[in-house]
Parts: C-alpha cells; sequence; structure tokens
C-alpha cells in the first residue's frame, strides 16, 4: 500500500461535491453522487478491475482468480448526508479499493493463494436522506427489498430511484458478484474508541432499531380566525410527539435507549394557517431488542393518546423493526488476531449506528470494523478522522482482506 | 349593479389558480397571482378606468373627477394561501371593482356629485406565505415598510420580491393615488355572522398581535450514534416551543388568546440526522393588547428555559407587534346606517385576523366590512359564502362607497 495514494485519493474524492463548511454533499443519485461513482469506476478501471453496475445502482469491481468461486466482498457506500463530512462511508470504499489493489498485487506477485475471489463494492444510498428507507442497495443485494421498490421509491421532490439513477448514467442492469463474505471499515461515529484509545473497533453485534413514518392528520384554518376550541392543529400533535420520544428516553436506563426524529415536513407550512398535515421520521434503538418493543408499545399508546388529546389523527405509516444480530465469532476473532498481529491495539464493540455490514450479516460472514472518530461528531461537516488512523484502518482491512481470500472464514 | 356580472366574474376569478378541491393556490407573484391580475387589469381598462401599478406591485384603478382631490380607495388582495379558499381577497377586489363601476355610472348619471375621486386597488401579498411579512403591500403603501425593504425579501427559494414582480410583469413604477379613504370587505373567517343570522358586520377594532420568527440552533449529528446526553437537538427544542405556545393558551380566561405556529422548517431534514437548526413562525393574539404583552412576556422566559434545558440556542430573530386599534366611528357608523337602509342586518364586531384594512387605519379613516363565512372555515379550499351574501356585500360597499365619494366622512 502506498500511504501517499491513499491520502491523495481520499482528497480527490472528498473534493467531490465539496460544502464551504469543509464537508460533502453527496446524496443518493445526485449529480455529485455520480460525480463520486464515475471517479470510483476510473479508479477501479484503471486499476485492472472488471467493473459491473447492477440494477439498483451498486457498482461493484471485480477480480476473479478462481472461476465459479464465490467472492470476498469489501466496500461500504459514497452517499451522504446533505450537509456530511467526507469520511462516512467514502472512506469505506476508498479502504476496501486499495486494500484490494494491495491483495491483487500479493496474487499477481505469488505472495498470496487465492482460493476466493475479490471485489470491491460501493454500496447505493446507504443514507437514506434523499430516498428512504436507507440500507438501500446493500439491503436489495441481500434480498430484503425488492428491486421494483427500490426502483419506485421517490424523494419528496417526486423523483424516483429509477430516474435518478438514469439520470446520472447508473442505472445498471449487470449481475452483481456471488459473496462468500463481507468486509467493511467504517468510522465509528461516536466516542468509544477516541475515549479508550484504541485504533481499530471490532464490532460484536448491532443495536435493535424501529423506525417509523408517522402523519398527523389536522385541519387547515386560520391562525388568526379560528378559535382554540376549533382547531385540529396537525403541528401541535407531531410536536408533542416529538417531545414524547425524547422523554420517553428518560422512563428507560441511562443511555440504554436512543430516539430521535430526524425529519418533519409540515403542509401547507404558511405562517398564518394552522397546520393541516406533518410527516415525520422517528427511530428508536437499543442495544437491547427487549427495550426497542417496550418503547414501541409506549409510544403507540401515548401516540393514539396525543392524537385523541388534541383533536388530530396519528397515522403510522411505515414501521420497520431492525433486529440486533450479533456478528460471527469467527470474524470478529479473525480480525482481532490480524490487527494486533499488525500491531494495532483493538476494542470489541457495539454498533449503534446502522450499516450496510448489517444486510450483509444476515446473508454471509460479515466482519465490521471501526477507525476514531475525532469527538465522535458524525452527520456533520466538522466529521474527522485523522491520517494515521485512515492508514492503519486501510492496512488492517488488507491484511483481513487477504486471509479472507486465502479462505480463512468459513463460509455461510 | 348586474348581480349577474358579480357572480360569473366570481367564477372566472376563481378559475385563476383553481386547485381540484375546490380552492385556489394563488401565492404572491406567482404565475397563478401574475394572472389573477392581468384580468383585474383587463378587467378595469375595460371599464374605464386608468391602471396604475406602483413600486411594490400594489394595482390600483382609478377615475378621476375632481382634479387635484384624493381618492376613495376600495379594494383587498388576490393573492391567496397555498391551498386556500376562493373568497380571502378575491371577493374583496371583485366587490370594489364593481362597487366602484357602478358609482362611476351613478356619477355619469348625474345621480351622485363627487367630490372625493375613486380607486380600486389590489394590495401586494397580503397572505404573507410566500413573502413574509403578510399584509405586505399596503404596509408599505402607509410608510411602515421600506420599498427597498420589500423589494429584497425573499422566499424559502432565494427568488426576492422584485425578481418574483418581474417576472410575472408588476414590478411598476407609477404613483399610487392619495387616500381619503378607504373601505374593505371581506369575509368574515369566524362563525360569529353566521351563529347570529347577521347579514354585514361591522369592524370595531383589529385584535393586536404579535408575530415572531424564532431559529433554535442545535448541533447536527448521527440519530443513531450520539448518545442522548451529547445531543443538541434542534427539533426537539422548537417542539417544547410550539407545545409552549399552545398550552400557554389554557392560562388565559377561555377565548382571550389566541396562538399558533404555522410555519416550521427543519435544518437539514434527514431521517438519521439530528437537525441543527429549525425556524419557526409563532404568532400570539388578543383582543386585549395587555393579554398579549403578559403572553409575550411569558414565552420569552420560558423559552429561554427551554432553550437550557434542552442544550439548544433559543433565538428570537424578529419579533413584531400589531396594536389593537379602533376603526374611527364615524366610518362604523356610516357604514350601519348605509346597511340598514339597504335591508341588511349588521352586527358590530372585532376581526381576529389581519387584513390590509388594519395599517390603512393607521393613515385615514378606515371601514371593514364582513359577510358571513359558512361555519367560520377559512385558509382552507372549502370555504364558503352563499352567493346572496356576496351579492349583498357589493350593495353595501357600493352605496358605501357612494357616500364616501360625496365626502361623508372627515378626512384624516
Amino acid at each position: 500500500m502506498n500511504q501517499q495514494d491513499v491520502l491523495e485519493d481520499f482528497t480527490v474524492l472528498s473534493s467531490l461535491g465539496a460544502t464551504p463548511g469543509g464537508g460533502v454533499d453527496r446524496q443518493a443519485a445526485t449529480e455529485t453522487d455520480g460525480q463520486a461513482r464515475r471517479w470510483l469506476v476510473e479508479w477501479l478501471t484503471d486499476n485492472g478491475f472488471a467493473v459491473t453496475v447492477d440494477r439498483v445502482g451498486n457498482i461493484f469491481g471485480t477480480v476473479e482468480w478462481v472461476p465459479g468461486a464465490p467472492f470476498v466482498l469489501m466496500g461500504s457506500h459514497l452517499d451522504s448526508q446533505p450537509t456530511a463530512g467526507r469520511f462516512d462511508g467514502a472512506y469505506g470504499v476508498l479502504a476496501a479499493a486499495h486494500a484490494a489493489r494491495r491483495i491483487v498485487a500479493d496474487v499477481a506477485a505469488g505472495a498470496l493463494t487465492p482460493r476466493l475471489n475479490i471485489a470491491v463494492v460501493d454500496w447505493f444510498n446507504e443514507e437514506g436522506s434523499r430516498f428512504t428507507p436507507s440500507i438501500m442497495g446493500s439491503t436489495a443485494y441481500c434480498g430484503g427489498m425488492a428491486v421494483d421498490d427500490v426502483l419506485a421509491t421517490r424523494d419528496l421532490d417526486g423523483t424516483s430511484v429509477e430516474e435518478a439513477l438514469r439520470s446520472i448514467g447508473f442505472l445498471g442492469d449487470g449481475t452483481a458478484p456471488q459473496a462468500a463474505c463481507y468486509a467493511e471499515i467504517h468510522i465509528e461515529q461516536g466516542r468509544v474508541l477516541e475515549r479508550l484509545g484504541a485504533d481499530i473497533g471490532l464490532v460484536e453485534s448491532n443495536w435493535a432499531a424501529r423506525k417509523y413514518e408517522i402523519v398527523v392528520h389536522g385541519t387547515q384554518s386560520h391562525t388568526g380566525a379560528t378559535v382554540m376550541a376549533d382547531r385540529h392543529d396537525a403541528l401541535v400533535g407531531a410536536s408533542r410527539i416529538v417531545c414524547l420520544a425524547r422523554d420517553v428516553v428518560d422512563e428507560f436506563p441511562e443511555g440504554a435507549l436512543l430516539t430521535a426524529v430526524g425529519r418533519m415536513t409540515v403542509h401547507p407550512n404558511s405562517p398564518v394557517v394552522v397546520p393541516s398535515e406533518v410527516r415525520l421520521s422517528l427511530d428508536v434503538r437499543s442495544a437491547d431488542a427487549d427495550l426497542v418493543e417496550q418503547a414501541h408499545a409506549l409510544l403507540l399508546e401515548r401516540m393514539a393518546g396525543i392524537g385523541a388529546r388534541t383533536g388530530v389523527e396519528v397515522e403510522v405509516a411505515r414501521s420497520s423493526l431492525r433486529h440486533a444480530r450479533p456478528f460471527r465469532a469467527a470474524g470478529v476473532d479473525l480480525a482481532e488476531t490480524v490487527a494486533e498481529d499488525g500491531g494495532a491495539t483493538t476494542h470489541r464493540m457495539q454498533t449503534m449506528a446502522g450499516h450496510d455490514a448489517i444486510p450483509l450479516n444476515t446473508l454471509v460472514p460479515t466482519v465490521l470494523l471501526f477507525v476514531p472518530s475525532v469527538e465522535g461528531v458524525s452527520h456533520n461537516e466538522r466529521e474527522l478522522t485523522h491520517d494515521d488512523d485512515l492508514l492503519r484502518g486501510v492496512d488492517v482491512l488488507s491484511r483481513l482482506g487477504a486471509r479472507l481470500v486465502e479462505g480463512a472464514l468459513p463460509c455461510a
């Protein structure tokens, strides 16, 4: 691995969709996402990978040594939140590309005998900011979402995934390579590694999560002429739900439950009109799936009460459950050995956030690694991981990938 | 007055910007507002009025009998909320146009001797949904807002009033006629007249109001990776303010205070990002200005408390006060006499909502009349006033305008 190459490539990649605040804006299938994708395709092609784009816009760069054998898949996502940091996702794709290039060189040099083939992947729409739900491309790859449902998903402006992918030239028709196993490296997005002074996080399991799309239905009227008793104010109802979601956390042990409403859209959203409809996206997470389900029951009961008291209808338009699931111990153990053999310190931990590795973990043996995030800042332009941590992560992933290519993990 | 003409004209006007739900969408200086404006200009021209557009897009149709004398101004606004009823504002402009045409005919026939001239007006941007604040054109006419400030005001997409007016061909350079007095007829937007079975509302005063633009500043982070203790969630802060605004009403006598948040915009508004900034438009109204000020003090104090407890900054970016103000008794008395002489029943009342008549009332003697609204529904496509009420209103306004042209009200 040429360290200078990694850092220079990361600088170039970070310039695509760069924001004045030092971050990036590369929402899924926008023009800037397209720029990053074209850059990746060129990089893969220049480095001898065959490139395939599947029907939901996932990009694969493959090298096949063993005809017919499945692939060691490594990657993450190039898309970002609307104003995001440079590292979330993009680092994982770049690390996978450089790790794979090194492995390919080792094989060519006779230093490594592959039993599996290798592929780098950029998963479509991990972030879910433009097209909901998140983790879309990898979920579709794993059979958790139908291709037609992905393509028919529309953003707030009414543009479908199919239209958006076509407009940037990434509505593919290729067949995705079959995975034998999957490895992903990602920034932690939390403070655990930084606090402990550990180099590499070994993810043992993911938190359980429930995600809701809630629609509050009221009646449009005049803020200056409609007496309070006659109002059915959808925004008052929605705001009580936001407060409920925050306050329910305090009924659980400290740190055990996370909740948030990240998106709220108000209709008609005029200063002097009582809102008729508010849509909101709520998520609830815990390491303990039972706590998520307890919170779920509490929220449903109390949202109904808010609807009745406020004179609005609260509709739970969608509710999806992500199970808490362990990553296979053999993968965690292998990553630990590889990392420590290379001089990195490690820490076993959980992931609170969702990643492409989570659906992959339902399909094949999957390893998820973290590198430290300064102050744990994420989904923010100030997101930062230091160069030495970035490079160490690429090194660990390279050596892990080499072992995986040798068949060190039993297949699914 | 030809009754059939009024109803046919109202049908045509209602077709401009018509919505599938039976209402209209004619936000200020949009293409549909432009259509309604061009229709009015043509109507005025066809009926012998000289048309002037001033620098903030107010349209005046004048007939000058007495060179140099000021004008009896009658009108309202053609712009609407995003999904609105057909009657709010547009009825008042149409009623003024037909009333003025009848008065012009009476003068021509020698049945009326004018001491003042007459003008019909369509005020720019009464609704304030696209460009804030509301009641913009009439406020500028009365000196309450500088022309340059009006033109520089931008909508949520960044388009300025100047650009928007130019794009629809209504960025004028004419001199507005000088008003001697002002008369406006409007739908009530409440249930008082319907409940009492009265034909015409005589507005004696307007409610006091405070309008706020509030910005809640938090810190953008990851809903799935940021522990609750580290969050500065602008949407939680904003939602607590919405709840506060609703709940503070219950600390006042029943019906004494109205509050609402009609607009809320969330940034970056992604399902998995803790919001960094929320802007909201709050209004507080009461017949009693002291209660508005009591509520103001309570809200400021408690919003600061919400900011401190939630870990966000609550910035009151703008706060404007509309004073409660009586309409001159001579005008109310005159309108009452005219209405009852014509066989209409009347009721003296207040206006809770804002109207163009409110700034005009600070400048010249002003009369504001209401016709009944079915079920009080307003700012809603279901808004309805029956034909006989519409026609009775035009008749009363015609006869009031005739008396005003004769100089029945002492000038300011």
